[in-house]
C-alpha cells in the first residue's frame, strides 16, 4: 500500500465534489482491496488512481443531471482529469470479457490494458480502451449557421450536428455524410477548427466548419426534432443571455465543443 | 436470395484481384449460406456484401505482403471499398462474444452493429464497430522534417511518427506527447493537415503538421529502430527515386497518409 497514493472519489461513475468546489480525493485505503485499479498519472508529485466501479454507465449523459451540475463547477484541468478517468474505469467496467472469445479478462499494465489469460483457458487476446472519433460540426449558408435538437435536449437548446466517424471515411467524408443524412444539404470545404476529448463514454470530438450551397432542410426527425439556421444577432444575444438562455435559444454549454464551435465561428472576422 | 446482390471476393481478408487490377467481385451464392453479411452499400444500382470470415487478422499489416501487393493494384476507389470491409468483417471476427457479459452476440443491422441476445441469456448490450483515432506527424524544425523507422519497417522505410489518441486527449495533446514520448522532443503550433481511414485494422489516421525548437532527439527504442531529421532536398531525391527509394531512404508508401503529408510539406512555399 502507498500511503501517499490518491484515489479519486467517484460515487459510480459521479464525482465527488469537495467544499472549493473541486475533485475530491481519498487515499487507496478507502477502496475496497479487490477493486481493479487505473493508474491516472502523477498529480503534484503523488500517483493518482481511480477504481473500477461495479457497472458502467447506463444510458445517455444527459440523462444524468447530477453529472452536469458537477461537471459546471470543476475547473477545466479537474474536468481534464476526471474525463479521462471516467473514460478508462466506465471501459473497464463495460469491458470484463474477451469479445474474441467469451473468457474473463484481467485488467493489465495500470489499467490501460485488459488480457484474456491463455492460463486460465483464454485466448490470449490483449483488449485496449476505446475511443471512438465522432465529427462535431458548424454549417454555414449565406452568413447563418445550422443548429438542431435532438428529442431529448432541454427546452431551447441548440447545437451543433454530430455524428461517429464510420470504418472506411475520413474526417472530411463524415462531415459531408452526416450532413447530408440529418439535414438533407450538400457541404463543401470542411475545415478542421479544433477537438475535444469527451467522456460519454470516451469520443474524440473532432470539430469542423463546412460551408453550404443551398439552406433548404431536409430534416431526419429519427435524428433530429428541428434544425434551422441561425443569424450571427441571435447566436451573440442567447451567449449574451447565459447559461438559462433567451426566449427562444440557449447556447451550448461551456463544457461542450459546440461552444467552442460557435464562439469560433463569431470571433471570425466576416 | 437477391441474385443481383454483389459479395466482395476475399481469402480471409486477403483481396482477390481481377485481371484488370480491380476487385473481384461474385454473387451471395459463392458464399456459406451461414456466413455473416456485412451491407457495404450499393455499387453501380446493385446491393453489395462482404461476408465474416471465420478467423480475424492475426498480427499487423506490414507482416503480410500479400496485402500490400494488392493494395498496390488498387484504385482509390477500390482501395476504399476494400479499407472499409476489411474493417468491419474483421470487427465482426474478433467480437463474436460480448465484453460485458461474455455471452454470444449476432450481427444485426446489416453488419453494422453487434446484438447480445437476452432471449438467449445475454445482457441485452449493443455492440458497434470500433473504429480508432491516431495522430501522425510530420515535425517541423528549420527546414527540416522528423520521420522515424520501427524495428519491423523494410530497409530504409522511414515515415511520420505517430500514436493512437488516448482517452481524455484531443489531438493536439495527443500529438504532442507522442513526439515527446517517442523522440524526447517539444512540440508547438499543432495544426491539421488531412485525415484518411487505415483497415489494419481500423483507424482514422490524423494527419497533423508540428514545429520542434530542438532537434536534440531522445529516441524511445522500445518504439522506434531509429529517427532523423531530412532535408527537403532529401525528401524530394527519394521521392523520385519510386518506390524502391534511393541508396538511403524509401519514400512513404502511396497508400500511407505519410506519404500525403511529405508531399504536402514538400509542396508548401518555403
Amino acid at each position: 500500500m502507498n500511503w501517499r497514493a490518491r484515489l479519486l472519489k467517484l460515487d459510480g461513475l459521479t464525482p465527488e465534489i469537495d467544499d472549493l468546489g473541486a475533485l475530491a480525493w481519498g487515499t487507496l485505503a478507502d477502496c475496497d482491496p479487490d477493486a481493479e485499479l487505473v493508474f491516472l498519472g502523477t498529480m503534484e508529485g503523488k500517483p493518482c488512481f481511480a477504481a473500477v466501479p461495479p457497472e458502467g454507465a447506463d444510458g445517455p449523459a444527459y440523462a444524468q443531471p447530477q453529472i452536469w451540475s458537477a461537471m459546471n463547477l470543476l475547473s477545466d484541468k479537474d474536468l481534464a482529469t476526471y474525463g479521462g478517468a471516467r473514460s478508462l474505469v466506465d471501459w473497464h467496467a463495460r469491458h470484463r470479457f474477451c469479445a474474441r472469445c467469451g473468457s474473463a479478462t484481467e485488467i493489465a499494465k495500470g489499467g490501460w490494458q485488459r488480457n484474456c489469460p491463455e492460463e486460465k483457458g483464454g485466448c490470449g487476446a490483449q483488449h485496449f480502451p476505446r475511443t471512438d472519433p465522432v465529427t462535431i460540426m458548424v454549417v454555414e449558408h449565406d452568413g447563418r449557421l445550422l443548429l438542431g435538437r435532438q428529442p431529448n435536449f432541454p427546452p431551447r437548446v441548440f447545437s451543433a450536428l454530430a455524428g461517429f466517424v464510420e470504418p472506411g471515411e475520413s474526417v472530411e467524408e463524415a462531415v459531408a455524410r452526416e450532413v447530408k443524412e440529418e439535414a438533407g444539404i450538400a457541404v463543401r470545404d470542411v475545415r478542421y477548427v479544433s477537438s475535444q476529448p469527451w467522456p460519454f463514454p470516451s469520443q474524440l470530438m473532432i470539430g469542423c466548419h463546412a460551408i453550404a450551397d443551398d439552406d433548404a432542410l431536409t430534416i431526419d426527425k429519427t435524428e433530429l426534432e428541428d434544425a434551422g439556421w441561425f443569424t450571427r444577432a441571435e447566436l451573440e444575444d442567447a451567449r449574451a443571455a447565459g447559461a438559462d438562455g433567451n426566449d427562444t435559444l440557449v447556447f451550448p454549454r461551456r463544457v461542450a465543443i459546440a461552444h467552442h464551435l460557435v464562439t469560433w465561428w463569431l470571433e471570425q472576422k466576416t
